[in-house]
């Protein structure tokens, strides 16, 4: 089958690689009908990972179960679902609690999986022509048949925890972001910031209702504060370790990295007894890091405002079980249509061009899907 | 001042009482500019309950503060205020821990006060020109100046406890239970069932995004069920212990009462391990029940089916105090503007005739403030 | 295989049966080394349920690996587990949020599956000597090598949800009263009532730090207020349906029943804005019932204090795949010895003479566990 | 009256200062029957804060109500207190959701007030005879007549989020240290670790059932790692900004400081889905720290490893108020001793040579109660 192909920093090729087959009676093949590239593949694009050449790309994944391995119970050939990024068993201690991100048994010797990721296990990615899915009792979420919200479908994510009524500032209005701003909304946030400096990502977040904070006309926490004369219920940061300095250019690559200035931005601009989450991507080594610390993901965070203040903290991969059958709903019913943040559908044969005008952020690139 | 007094069943006049006064120093007294009639004083005008002749009804009050006792901290004379329908100290054990409804205080021997109601203290209602509030840094929720959103802020009540994706069914579209639904809206829910039998009602409930039920033309529960396939996650059951049966009189005082007949409905349209909200009033007693069991607030349940479902439930009092802030906040943001309950406001001198419409829900009459 | 078979009301026998195999990828099958006897078995054994001659009881069991299907990954022959009296699928909606005793898989067209009960889907009981477990990774709870703690750990049960230093009111020394009181104790409750009328039961619960309420002596809510000058905060009812009226002699079958007895009872106990949790088994339809309501299942419950309180609820079949791992570890951290409650450890092939004591609370018989 | 007064680095007296008096209705007199020497107190008495000379120190206070404001309600002379270390007034955005730690009402222009502690507000501490208590009826937790259990009472502190069959490792076995380990030992954790270098602390630790770790001896991590085969569930930092690398000398001043050592080994010893909580103190500004980053309050974090693990974080000052009413319970009623952790009682004239043994830990100093 054709799949998109790491080659090398900012490489990649639509090649042939081997047709996945069921390797354990809990698997399903699927046929993908949609694969999106996500911001955190440019990690691995742009060589700020340990990945290797070869890895096939993709955990955004959706598409029509075309086998089933003897074990499966729910599923059937030709059923629509939809995956997590995450790959998770269902039944070790911390898949149990919901913890579904960090599944001990996918990913030996390290808590959680994902397809076509550096050190997520041996998961291949699915922008591709179709993906191998282990315990897909557990992992493929049904959608209703038919070709409709395919796009909505892709792009299942998270909804912050945001209790209506409440402020809240999001850096960064890339997908994750945007998504964020919009879980936010959903949820019945009284305000929210969407903090970028790319004009059509500011834009994006205006259209769905938040405020946007554009980041080289001013420290944004200065600018929040002095638009509600006081901090923010919470705080979400959706840039993570390679989050660039104010009047930097905005392509990839090229800009000045800040790695702990959206963090300390963060706790500043949060009220005491606040929350903070960070579902922006830190890492624990960092080839391309500005020094030797940022190389070993130690940043210097202003720990005693943090106390001061007294908040609370949440990080990590998010744990897309948990809500992801409720966001299809939402969709279902008309309440929700996230595939507002998608700039571009094209085929997967043109991922190699895909890839460039995204990482480079040009040609008004923000999201894509890939259709194989 | 003038006031709203209860003279007994079915009968209320706008008369002369003494104006309150400074009683301890940290109340305040408040020139009412809106006090609204609620479902709830219904039941004491329609003598269901034990209140006796000579009661100022009135527990939904904002205004102007006139005056401080000496030891207010925050307030001060011409702040904008509205205030729970809950008296509460802020200190005792409930308080603390946030059930502001279960104040052991304010009302001694009794867990829980209001404003003009009865057995819930001493406190004299705000369908009046002013009011005394006790315990006012507590009590008051600070209101942006001037008079927008006047009616919008008169209506903070509460948003039930619904998560994004759900689905909610809201039993009962009189002013409580469309808030309900409302919130429910507001908290992104994927679909809410509002369950009524008056046209106006239902027609409301349509307009904020819910699905309207008609109980008179077949059961709830069944038409929710054929609708889905499925029951919901979530009921709430916004009627209490005057409901309806199917295809009695919308009047109050002449239909037919099977007080738990909303209660096992829930039960029944509930899905396993759902929940059970029941902000809808229950009594303990009941002078005018329809049998011996409900005079002494005894209901027979369906126990085991409840049991078998795992279903959770929770009863009582709102505390208001929880929540009023973010709800306020909303309100000024534009993103919520629960005033659409209100069907009709008058002057407080209209009161008596407000009253016989209200209770009769003739001429359209569902929420009425009035205004002194 | 021999194992214990239902003949008819007050009538098991250890008869041949044949053996389990695995029928499934995901099974395993299990050489039993315990299997309690639960009292809720004694609702079929007394024939107070819809169970036909037949069925093989047994919901609590342990023991040895014995043969895993093809499908199974972190189980081997010779591993020693326990099960939850829950079977459940670990992948549905219900299995994804914790609520495994709800499971919608395992027993289609029901909400919850248990092994070798009436209306619990099609699993053979383990008082025998194999047992049948699916999904075994999931439901499979592995245990220290070798045989210590056999005991305690056949009793892997709930920990209530109790904080510390809160009062608590169990209803019910038996087994699952006196693992309710203990956990409450485990927890950091300040104080935790037992009441119950058998004297074995009472001096149990006294032996683990309760205080023990006898309610041949008064009515136990009285004598609890009477001690504390004040009622508690959480409530448990560990009796359910066949509840006793006081004085009433102990033994199963010739007890007056009062089937909301208790449930009335916590309510009056449990102080405003408190919880109730119910363990305590209560079913749909009761063909002993005492009544016409009673054998649907439909009890007259005290609603209008209930509310008037502002109490919250909870019910049905524990989820015990949420807390056991957690349990396994105080046992073997030392910390915890359920196997108090256990009265006697008889061989499987008497499991007919135990019933009948067990059922007759005669001999001290409060709990048994059959060893095959 | 006698109060201890700081007159500059490593030097505090007991002197006359002026009597304290009712300033606002809501406030109460409080004769001190014991104050304790908190390790907190230190940071200021070895120059670590910006605190002048001038200041009274004390902020665990008990005593004996002497005089009420004509506002309070439920207090009065005679009635035997104790006050949370916060000073809080009960009904400001962060009291009324239960973040007493950070009041905006006492201590203006920031969030969270103390008695007798620099930049907490104007509030006189209690290491004198007599103390003004502000919002009186919310501060003042009232206590059982006469003189029991009163060390017991007076170290009122937190039990640390943990749940039953938890592990957890609590890094430092100073006061607060001690009393989060015996905190989670009275919730029910399975495995409690207690990590410090001095050895009458991890005595005391060994006594109340945790498991001492001598960092001194080793990496406490991999101490930890090495008995269990694996992490923790749950960190608990109660050490703080001065912390003291491995090796060095015990005594207050003299120890190698690394401030983030604490920080990053429990971000280390947690295993993934863990939760990491820090009472001990970080602060904005330290005159005294080792370098320029130490001085602001920015500390070097292993931030990808806590992403990649997804650990919550929970910083600042305890809430008190939340849950001294439950621990005075479980003090009352047997169930919790924490004056285990109390080394020497003093009369208060004797203040100054206690500070000295106790910054020094000498002669078994580690936790002083004054008595006046």
């Amino acid at each position: 089958m054709k799949a998109v192909v790491y080659k090398g920093p900012f490489d990649v090729a639509v090649e042939q690689v081997p047709d996945p087959t069921i390797q354990h009676p809990n698997d399903v093949i699927v046929k993908i009908t949609s694969s999106c590239i996500c911001g955190s593949d440019l990690h691995m694009y742009e060589g700020r990972t340990a990945a290797e050449p070869g890895i096939v790309f993709g955990h955004e994944n959706m598409g029509i179960i075309q086998e089933t391995g003897n074990a499966v119970k729910t599923l059937s050939p030709g059923d629509r679902v939809v995956m997590p990024f995450n790959v998770a068993c269902g039944f070790c201690k911390n898949c149990q609690r919901g913890f579904t991100g960090f599944c001990t048994t996918v990913n030996p010797g390290f808590a959680g999986g994902a397809y076509g990721y550096v050190a997520m296990g041996p998961w291949v990615g699915g922008q591709a022509e179709y993906l191998q899915v282990p315990y897909a009792d557990f992992n493929c979420l049904p959608l209703p048949e038919g070709t409709d919200n395919e796009a909505d479908y892709a792009l299942l994510a998270e909804l912050a925890d945001v209790r209506p009524g409440e402020s809240v500032a999001v850096f960064g209005a890339g997908p994750v972001g945007l998504m964020a701003a919009y879980s936010c909304v959903i949820r019945g946030a009284a305000e929210v910031y969407s903090i970028d400096h790319v004009k059509e990502r500011l834009d994006k977040a205006a259209e769905i209702g938040a405020i946007p904070i554009n980041f080289d006309q001013g420290n944004p926490v200065n600018q929040i504060k002095d638009l509600r004369g006081d901090g923010v219920d919470k705080g979400v940061d959706a840039v993570g370790y390679q989050a660039a300095a104010a009047g930097s250019s905005a392509a990839g690559g090229e800009q000045d990295e800040v790695p702990n200035i959206v963090l300390n931005q963060i706790i500043d601009v949060v009220n005491p007894t606040g929350a903070l989450g960070i579902p922006g991507l830190y890492v624990p080594t960092d080839p391309g890091g500005v020094d030797e610390n940022a190389r070993n993901g130690a940043l210097s965070i202003n720990f005693g405002r943090l106390f001061e203040k007294g908040l609370r903290l949440g990080t990590g991969q998010c744990n897309v079980k948990r809500y992801n059958a409720y966001l299809r709903d939402l969709i279902a019913a008309g309440k929700a249509c996230p595939s507002f943040v998608v700039s571009h559908e094209v085929p997967l044969i043109d991922a190699r061009d895909a890839y460039i005008k995204f990482d480079k952020r040009i040609d008004g690139y923000t999201k894509v899907i890939l259709n194989p």
